[in-house]
């Protein structure tokens, strides 16, 4: 049973980026096609970033599993890259054309409430990222995007992917809060459950075009617990800050 | 010998904060006096200013030599204020006062070019912290002073403080840049000679209101081999930048 949340509670807010706060899909697609355009390699593209993102989760299990030393979310995507182009025929793609899309991570586009709602957000509370991307990847892509992080806090700081308790437990300890003053937001009930197990507060938006035509989003029953549901970042700050 | 510094070779600046883009010295008296205003404690805040940042030093010593285990900055802060109070006469100032006034390191006043410096290198660089100061202290500190960081890195991070070379070592790491891609800017010349030594570029800029009329700004013979020398932060944006 947790207590009400009150405004005054939560300091800081930690966000969950790939599928949250950006739109990986539409973005891996769009620049896909413009490698197309201008190299002839033909691909389905929609297919290779369902496939791409796919290997994400199965490529960090590696890790934590130790069957991989540490290695950060930029050259997980590379490697899965590789695979990802030879499974669907892009073996053509040079060298330096995969280097440079493995990069359209750092360019990732916000969904369009994303900037409006932590501009506003920020106006009251810390705003950090809580992210399995690495550093140097959430430093471009906020400067990219005009993400007004307050500051970048990544798994690649304490070596540990979500859902490890190490990520979440770091956000409190370097911002020298009580784990319920930090809200985690995310659009992934996992991740929110697991922030709630350090004793963080939670608020789910829901992305109901993360996945493209395959997304599935929880049913309510998924959500009992969750302190704050908002439709999405603009209203998330209409629910937590002041009129 | 360096090869020549130009513009294309630096992806990244990591600024030293303490008297370099903060006053230190100006705020602490001014809160000092307002707190006397309020609490009728009399006391020589200048004096105070000075003695509770020479204590600073000192304090991380008896960290890295391994006498104290690791401490952030607001304790050892907030133990050096006890010890300058019992110094100077100040102990009718109130527990609660002490820990409100230790937080004045979280409200440094800039430096006056200080955010025109920052904003207009960061239209070009991404803009690292890279200070003793822990990571709320930091955070606090840019969200008062409008100080538009991209990445707020600290010794913390990596549980050391500068001029421990894992601390140097930490920004191209976290950035994945070349050590040589990364500049340190810092009004104290052995953090630039500790960052030069780690293979990072350099950028000297003087603060000679510092210490207040004790500041003695190195000579050029010290600042043989920094590679930029600049008169202050807007300066050092104009030569960095392009026209």
């Amino acid at each position: 049973m947790t207590s009400p949340v009150t405004q005054s509670d939560i300091r800081a807010l930690a966000f969950d980026v790939f599928g949250t706060v950006v739109d990986f899909r539409s973005t891996i697609i769009d620049e896909g096609r413009g490698i197309e355009a201008r190299t002839g390699v033909r691909l389905d593209w929609p297919e290779l970033a369902d496939r791409w993102r796919g290997r994400y989760a199965p490529s960090m299990a590696r890790v934590m599993s130790g069957e991989m030393p540490w290695t950060v979310i930029d050259d997980l995507h590379r490697t899965a890259l590789d695979d990802v182009l030879a499974e669907l025929g892009g073996e053509a793609l040079s060298t330096a054309e995969r280097d440079a899309f493995n990069l359209v991570w750092h360019r990732l586009r916000p969904w369009p409430d994303s900037v409006p709602g932590l501009t506003a957000l920020r106006r009251e509370f810390t705003l950090a990222t809580l992210s399995n991307g690495n550093v140097a990847l959430l430093a471009d892509m906020a400067k990219h995007a005009g993400l007004p992080w307050d500051v970048v806090l990544s798994a690649e700081l304490v070596r540990a992917y979500k859902p490890d308790p190490r990520t979440y437990r770091m956000v409190p300890e370097l911002l020298r809060l009580r784990p319920d003053q930090v809200m985690m937001v995310a659009a992934h009930v996992k991740d929110l459950r697991a922030a709630a197990a350090e004793g963080l507060r939670t608020a789910f938006v829901p992305r109901p075009h993360e996945h493209g035509p395959a997304t599935v989003l929880p049913g309510p029953e998924e959500l009992t617990g969750i302190d704050v549901v908002a439709d999405d970042l603009t209203d998330l700050a209409a629910r937590l800050t002041r009129p």
